[in-house]
C-alpha cells in the first residue's frame, strides 16, 4: 500500500451507497502534508511532461491543487460551479452532475485564463462516474489547450468513469484505487498499481 | 504599498457596484508564489500566537487557506455552504447572506474537526460586511474553541465587517485594506497600515 491506500485504511469510513468519507483528511479537514506527499508523487508520474498550469474544481479539489502547483511552480484555475455576478466576461461552459449532491451543476472558467498555448495538469479529489472531470476537459479543449495529464485522489474502480477516460488515451494517474469497498465490514479493496 | 497592494494595483480591476475584480491572482485563478508571501506576513503578525488549526470557508478561502497552512505546520478544515449527503452526524452550522451571490447559506462545520481544544486562524480572501466571517466565529465559539486570530487577503475598509470584527476584540489582520476606490478611474485608495 501506498502512503495514500494507508491513510484511506485508516481513517477512511465505508457507507452504504458507495460513499466512502475521507472527510478527516481531505475534503473537509485537510492534511497538507499528506496533500504535499500526493505532489511528490505526481511530480514523478508526469516527469517530463511540459505542465504550465493546473485546473481543478471548486470546492475540493482547490486545496490539493494549491499545494501541488507547488511541485510544478505553476499558478491553479480553478472552474467555478455556479454563474457569480463576479464572473463576467467570455467564458468556458461545461454542464457537469454531481454523483455526491444529485443535481447538475455549469461548470465555468474564464476563457482569459486558459489560452492554447497552455498546457494543464487536471486535479480532482475523487474520479467515479468521471461527470466533473469530462467536463473540465471539455472546457480545456474548447481553449485550444491541452490536458497534459489528470491527477485524482481516489478513484472508484467499480464505477466507471476512469475506464472512460483511460480510453479516451489521458494519462490518468490515481494515487488510489479503490475495486472494491463493504459498508458492513468497512473493507476496502485497491487495485494493484 | 506592500506586495498585496502592489499586485491589487497592477491586476485588480474596479467595476461598479463596489466590485473588486483580483479573478487572476485571488479566486479564479490563483497566484501560489503571492499566497506563500501572504502566509510568511500572517506568521509574522500572528507570532507567538498558539494556533493549531485554520479554518476558512468554501470556496476562495481554500487554496490561500492551504498554502498559509503550510507557514504554521498545522491542518486546514474549510466551512461548507451547503448540505451534503457525505456531511453526516453532528454540525455546527451558521447562517450567512453572500454580498457576491446575494442569497443565504447554511455554513457547516462537522463536530468532530471543531473541539475546546483548537486554537483557530481564520482566514478568508475578502472581508466586506463580515457576514461569512461572523458565521465562521460563532461555528467556532460553539464548539467552545478560540479564536486566535483572523487573517483576510482583501478588506473593503469602506464596508463594516472590520469595524464590528475589531470592536469585537479579535486580532484582524487584512493585508490590504481598501478605503475608497473608482470604477470611473480604476483608483483605489489603501489604508496606510
Amino acid at each position: 500500500m501506498n502512503f495514500l491506500e494507508e491513510k484511506i485504511v485508516k481513517e477512511g469510513i465505508v457507507k452504504e451507497g458507495n460513499v466512502l468519507k475521507v472527510d478527516s483528511f481531505l475534503n473537509h479537514q485537510m492534511d497538507i502534508e499528506l496533500f504535499n506527499d500526493m505532489g511528490k508523487e505526481w511530480k514523478k508520474r508526469f516527469a517530463g511532461k511540459n505542465i504550465n498550469k493546473i485546473l481543478t474544481i471548486e470546492a475540493s479539489g482547490i486545496g490539493i491543487a494549491c499545494i501541488v502547483a507547488q511541485h510544478f511552480g505553476v499558478p491553479v484555475v480553478f472552474a467555478k460551479k455556479s454563474k457569480s455576478i463576479n464572473l463576467e466576461g467570455d467564458m468556458y461552459t461545461a454542464e457537469v452532475e454531481s454523483f455526491t449532491h444529485k443535481n447538475k451543476n455549469q461548470v465555468i472558467v474564464a476563457k482569459k485564463f486558459l489560452s492554447e498555448e497552455d498546457h494543464i495538469l487536471l486535479i480532482d479529489d475523487f474520479l467515479a462516474n468521471g461527470c466533473a472531470l469530462q467536463g473540465l476537459i471539455q472546457i480545456v479543449q474548447s481553449a485550444g489547450a491541452t490536458v497534459e495529464g489528470i491527477g485524482i485522489a481516489i478513484e472508484k474502480g467499480f464505477q466507471t468513469g476512469g475506464k472512460i477516460i483511460r480510453n479516451l488515451g489521458y494519462q490518468l494517474e490515481s494515487l488510489a484505487i479503490v475495486d472494491d469497498m463493504n459498508a458492513a465490514t468497512g473493507e476496502i479493496v485497491f487495485r494493484e498499481q
